[in-house]
């Protein structure tokens, strides 16, 4: 076998196996630390003195911080998931990355402000370099993108819109101080050029981009009749709305698209939409893809949008593509090779197989549709990833990446071409992005856990390769235990689809129960008995999140799954509204049979537990 | 002496000298969540055999962490600005609290996520306690503000004019839904209806609150002849150009108001602005005041301003009152006396003297002007607060703060009413702020230094009084210091102004030379000499900060200095530029005549060594 890296010396692991390792790490750090104080010029003598450290007011102000700390420990152990045990499969939440831990607290210590280089002489760098990986990742050329870290994605998803909205009104900005460049086109034409097209028409009027910038909704403020439609999945985060209402859209302006039976955007809708919009000369502002739906992990058509917006491009119509890959994101890692390409699919079998990432023998994973999605994100414009969710790093770490940094100049507050004078470190970070102050800490937490794990197949591919292999594995074990006897009761189990991702979603229902209120009551009943909200997590046997689709968010795409629970097709439309459990299944350690195989009894015991107590 | 904390017990130290105190503490935090890791179900097995840890991939991986550790800290020492140091005196940056970063790395370990209250049982309730102190700290009215950890500064202005933008929009909604509760009100009175009158009358609706936001800003988007004009002092923080893009106002919407000679905003320009806007019948969307400048530490009258939008008022004109106090928000704790009543002034001399807080013997601060800018913040709407500026803790943590906690109701996505159920906690706090996933951490970092250091004269008061006294101090010395002899040249040193605050600015000139860019280019390259630019910091004597004050940004404020160090106003009106060097004294280390002697002698020497290399 070849050199490679083991998984179970990524992270502190469940039982603490690796935490003489951690703290020797933590401890060589500080200590590091510590003597660069004291070497930084020898010659000054210390301000606290051993006399003073032995006063009262001294001794008093330790305890006291003593104290405090030991609250705070307290209080942590107290109530905290745990989400190092392969028994919370919940949220997006897992054991995090030794490196991108001790990565954080090692920079800490020296508090960089990565707002400004000044500040952030060691950390800024590593930010950029973050940023290409972003880049690299999505398939972006990096040598015309740009990346950056975000405190979350509901702020580079901000972002994103940003760029879309500030594109979109230079083409009117300029056809009032340039006609020539504009001669001929519509309003609707102007509403309707590519961001290549804007970006092209940007680099002619550089010599008067500050009144460019005035003219357009950057100076005016918002002005409806340009911006038009911005286009969501109907599953869509809430931040999207967040958003939409932020930028000055107007939540009237967001447009939702139902979603198919596998919870991806329905391709036919958002065509017929797109083409109903472009009839009634509506323009679109942009539409948003999602790569791992927050509640069910779905991965949208993203090619077919692609292939989508080329075909209308040949009628005249175009729109800012953004994918938010928040969740998704990383995993693209899967899908490239060392050298960065992207792995055919024909090949990818293989590889996944032997390189030890997925166990084709007993998952087959990706479908094609997965795959052409998580290809094509290369044809965006911009994209949402978060460290903090597939990254394994703590929290907070968003991130967002753009195709053509040229983008820039659009959301910048400072003069234009910072990205032309030769530097690719902005001196003052904090004018081109959304945020000020940030902690170069997590630069360097993202950056440790980047270079320890590549973003490629052999890098964070086989971490988060083990990530899908558990969670396929938790869906088939749920297919293969469709009925569960609880004291001579039949409970039926079901899972809502088989999982693009790692996201399983499923339900209970009693055989024989036909009222799908009393089922969504069992299994609220049974996610209270599954989460915090039975007690102290500490002595929980299994603990998971749970999700609720109404008809409004859902549509009909639920049905499919009440009926197969037993319940007639007249009661969910009757009571509209669905309730699962849903388990994000991030922790590392499904790919050894031994420990799968205690975990899932582990569940199915607990399960049925909990159900006797409702029954 | 009565008990109290030793600031010298609460850092690092600049030689390391609580090194063995922190490591401790860290130690224990770390052990403690090490064997709650495996007191969760005893009954699991270990994933991670000792036979595994022994195998070549294993160790591999252990090396391969460990260079990427090695290779940050070396990075980190190369570079970094020694915070830590007397030596440094520029951004607002020092040494940090220690169980701020203790705390931060106790929760980091646990990775909770403020977003939702499921996600962080723990730090979920530290972060609403520290929003209590926010409001507190401002003399809100606790029972009825609200306040919450921010990444940062930018995000928590953008907040505040997201805050003030929807608000401003309810009553055109209102009127057109429900005509019968605004009979009679032109659109001018519609758009300068006061705050407390949007709430009474949002409170009227709330049946059709969802109505309400889709019929105002919040669903149309923008519409501008609601809004009106967002004002800030000229000596704005880019970030509130930013904001004031983002949301949609548009920057020909930002009015900048002159700042006088002490680099406050011009109140008598202020309220001929506003005036003149009030009688074209334009909308003040809101005004932002300053408590601590960027550049400057400069105080802006905000109970002038505070007075005069109470004159405004009783002519029918409104608007929303935001203070940035960003930077100089956690000093109102000197004001602050340990029930939080506010200190009278005719008492706070004695107080300040008596507690050890500012040594009034040789430091005659504050003046009744900053006194009375600090009391008036308790009658603004919203203000911005900076954990990781004058709070001491380690980036990033930005805070906001607002008077009436019903305000929420005009930003959230979720239905109206979460703070009206009887619970303080929101389940989903993501859907009622800006951003969404946060760091648990952040919060518990918060809390333990508002838990050592209470909001208050004996608290953070006493930290904050040694920062101001040391900059005091710096002031005096500058001003005894006016002439220096650099080998026979004379060289004369001005400050801007008697800091309101802790930040002290200052220049040099060369007897005699009467031209302001050889001027400029002597305090340049004073600067180059002073930052990270002339090489590794490691070696550098006094590092320091620099500004340029532009005539575009500043009008004819600079003149005054510019005279004093010997240069007509004629080349101020020519050159309309002018350099300094700017000194942030976050230092707790000044308060001691000893250390204060040795490190001004240090800094004088070093300056005129570098002078001499110039010259």
């Amino acid at each position: 076998m070849k050199d490679e890296i083991d998984i179970n010396g990524l992270f502190l692991g469940p039982k603490s196996e690796n935490g003489d390792f951690f703290k020797k790490l933590i401890m060589d750090a500080i200590n590091e630390h510590l003597f660069w104080r004291k070497d930084f010029h020898p010659e000054d003598d210390p301000i606290v003195s051993l006399y003073e450290k032995d006063q009262k007011n001294f001794i008093l102000t330790e305890e006291k911080i003593t104290q405090v700390i030991e609250k705070i420990c307290a209080k942590l152990k107290e109530t905290s998931m745990p989400w190092h045990s392969p028994r919370y499969l919940g949220h997006m939440n897992s054991d995090i990355l030794m490196p991108a831990m001790i990565g954080y607290i090692a920079a800490m210590l020296y508090n960089p402000n990565n707002v400004a280089f000044e500040a952030s002489t060691a950390t800024s760098p590593m930010e950029l370099e973050v940023g290409k990986d972003f880049a690299a990742l999505m398939g972006y050329d990096v040598d015309k993108a740009w990346g950056h870290i975000c405190t979350d994605g509901s702020v580079a998803n901000l972002e994103g819109i940003w760029y879309a909205r500030n594109l979109t009104s230079i083409p009117f900005a300029v056809a009032e101080l340039r006609p020539d460049l504009l001669k001929g086109k519509s309003h609707w034409q102007l509403a309707n050029m590519t961001v290549d097209e804007i970006l092209d028409l940007s680099a002619k009027v550089k010599d008067i981009w500050n009144e460019v910038r005035d003219r357009s909704i950057r100076g005016t403020g918002v002005v409806q009749n340009q911006l038009g439609k911005w286009i969501v999945p109907q599953t869509k985060h809430y931040s999207w709305v967040k958003a939409g209402e932020i930028i000055g859209l107007g939540l009237n302006n967001v447009i939702s698209i139902q979603v198919d039976n596998n919870y991806r955007m329905d391709i036919d809708l958002l065509e017929k939409t797109i083409k109903e919009l472009a009839d009634s000369k509506t323009p679109i502002l942009g539409v948003v893809a999602v790569l791992g739906t927050t509640e069910e992990g779905a991965v949208d058509h993203i090619d077919r949008i692609v292939a989508l917006r080329k075909e209308m491009e040949t009628q005249g119509v175009s729109f800012y593509l953004h994918i938010d890959a928040a969740y998704g994101g990383y995993a693209r890692s899967i899908f490239l090779d060392e050298n960065g390409s992207f792995i055919p699919f024909d090949k990818l079998t293989d590889r996944l197989h032997e390189d030890g990432v997925i166990n084709q023998d007993i998952i087959q994973w990706p479908s094609e549709e997965v795959y052409e999605a998580f290809r094509a994100i290369s044809e965006s414009d911009s994209v949402t990833i978060d460290p903090h969710k597939m990254g394994y790093v703590p929290y907070a770490a968003g991130g967002i990446a753009i195709r053509d940094r040229r983008m820039v100049d659009a959301i910048s507050f400072f003069a234009a071409y910072v990205f032309e004078k030769g530097t690719q470190s902005p001196s003052l970070l904090g004018s081109y992005i959304l945020e000020g102050s940030k902690a170069g800490a997590t630069a360097a937490s993202v950056w440790a856990a980047h270079q320890v794990l590549p973003l490629n197949i052999t890098g964070y591919g086989r971490l988060i390769g083990a990530s899908i292999e558990g969670a396929q594995k938790f869906y088939d074990h749920i297919q293969k235990n469709s009925i569960l006897d609880v004291n001579g009761t039949k409970v039926r189990l079901e899972a809502l689809t088989k999982p693009d991702f790692n996201m399983v979603d499923f339900a209970f229902n009693v055989e024989g129960n036909k009222d799908l209120e009393k089922m969504n009551q069992l299994n609220l009943d049974l996610y209270n008995l599954s989460s915090y909200v039975s007690g102290p997590v500490f002595k929980n046997d299994f603990i998971t999140s749970h999700t609720e689709f109404t008809s409004d968010d859902y549509g009909d795409a639920p049905k499919d799954m009440v009926e197969r629970l037993g319940i007639d097709s007249a009661e969910w439309d009757r009571v509209h509204s669905f309730r699962l459990m849903r388990a994000c299944v991030l922790t590392p350690y499904f790919m050894n049979y031994k420990s799968t195989k205690h975990y899932w009894e582990t569940y199915l015991e607990s399960m049925k537990r909990k159900l006797e107590q409702i029954i």
